[in-house]
């Protein structure tokens, strides 16, 4: 019995917000369809953000209402009360609501302080229970901020314990530019989980210095079971243009498979979608590990088929 | 104190000996110049190897020629005792022998079984007690073979304690295909430091899967603290065409350094030497983690004239 381990793709919210190319409704659609053919049961379908600061978010409600509920676990990104009653009225139900680890990111992203920004979280979890929605907080820059630096561990902590305590239904530990090293995730992730329950816990990574796939590991010996990722590595980074973006689906559907995890995902139906990412935004190659996986599986039917003769 | 890990650069043998263009002898020790200038204490120069069967390999006695010994621990690669004898003559001092972990890999690289292999491994380290060289053995397919699939970790650890034990002065385990995840790396690599000492143990890593930095850190985590990487990511996977070749240097050594381990690798040299591997063999881009660096450590000096004013 292999152990479960869930993938949140975060590519038509995370991923899209960061490509040059703007998709129409129906292609992100699509892209949608494409990661439930690949049976991901876990997928962020976009933000109820302003069209205009964020033109990539725009039509969200329309991607909401082109899904059924029990297809997955489709949550959306909220900033703020005003995105999580747009997002309710839309037939949502479960809202990403992001916090934050330092003071530089809460007032570039949302004019608050970081304290003011945490009591709108817990506010809002209030109203989730209320409305009986799920409510998940990504705490944004938990390792590092391209404004303050590194972030505190203190500070992390105290916030997603408060968080849980005040009907947080989980708390995601973003390293929103991808500045972590594995040692540090390590060490973050072993007191969360020490402190709280790992199944109340996911992490959120960003390859931007190559460290996405080393840095899942570190959570994954950590005892986290849960993670954001974006089919073919779609998005990037406003702080290093031309850097990698967040860590592809594919990279770490393969790597947790390859270490005896069941992610539930089909690994071919998995490329297919990946090349529609790429096709769809004009960005290449999606996935550093896809020109080994794709060979390899055609390779493996080749060998079935070769059995059926 | 911070605590020290050797990076033996391999790119001027396992990079250039798997990518398209040939390098002349006057460009290979270009590219072995800058590696120099970016102080890296140890680098693998070439192979002797036959120059009709790796045409990239021709004219490594000129490459150790070029330089003094006490610039760097210069490595070269030798199939054999032919190959140890043309390195011998040719002046080297730190000869890397190749072992197999699996039947299949022998078979094709040298046409022997992976015991034969072995047996000339240990005669050869014999001679270098004689003659007063450095033998390293790296262990090929130590994880997994394109012919033989799975390797058998007893084998691995069998053959390096004997290895060790007959006078081989460092084990390489090579994930040679970058097959390897960091669970096998972690399993392994901590049987091997228990049963031997981790000064005696380096390890190999190819990107090929994404896995390349993850590997790392789990054999870091296992004690390990030598490590070969390739400058600008040089080399590939016969197996896999496209896919990423060895692990580059400077993602390598930006992991180790932001986990606070001391590589004595001057990264903005580094970062030339990567510029420059790419220009020379016409890949690009060299390192995953460039995109990020390069910028990154241009706003460092910025700052640092800001605070010269």
């Amino acid at each position: 019995m292999r152990e479960r381990v869930i993938i949140n793709d975060v590519g038509p919210r995370d991923g899209l917000q960061n490509q040059p190319k703007i998709l129409s409704s129906a292609e992100k659609i699509l892209l949608i369809e494409s990661l439930l053919a690949a049976q991901i049961s876990h997928i962020e379908l976009g933000a109820f953000v302003s069209p205009k600061a964020v033109p990539a978010m725009a039509g969200t409600d329309q991607i909401v209402a082109a899904f059924d509920k029990d297809q997955a676990e489709f949550s959306v990104l909220v900033p703020n009360q005003k995105g999580y009653d747009m997002a309710l009225a839309a037939g949502s139900s479960t809202m990403a609501m992001v916090a934050y680890a330092t003071q530089g990111m809460a007032q570039k992203n949302v004019h608050m302080s970081r304290e003011q920004a945490a009591d709108a979280t817990i506010a809002m979890a209030a109203q989730a229970k209320q409305d009986g929605t799920t409510l998940l907080a990504t705490i944004a820059t938990s390792f590092e901020c391209p404004f303050d630096g590194m972030a505190d561990p203190g500070i992390v902590a105290d916030a997603t314990a408060r968080f849980l305590d005040l009907g947080v239904d989980m708390v995601v530990i973003a390293d929103t530019i991808g500045a972590g090293n594995p040692g540090q995730v390590r060490s973050l992730m072993n007191r969360l989980v020490r402190e709280n329950s790992a199944d109340k816990l996911a992490c959120h990574f960003h390859d931007t210095r190559a460290l996405g796939m080393a840095n899942v590991y570190a959570a994954l010996e950590s005892g986290v079971r849960r993670f954001d990722a974006s089919i073919g590595g779609l998005g990037g980074c406003p702080f290093a243009p031309g850097a990698s973006g967040n860590i592809a689906t594919e990279d770490t559907v393969m790597m947790l498979e390859q270490m005896g995890f069941d992610t539930g995902i089909d690994l071919d139906a998995l490329m297919r979608a990946s090349d529609l990412a790429v096709e769809l935004t004009g960005t290449a190659p999606g996935g550093r590990a896809k020109a080994w996986l794709k060979p390899h599986l055609a390779k493996q039917h080749l060998n079935k088929n070769d059995n059926l003769k």
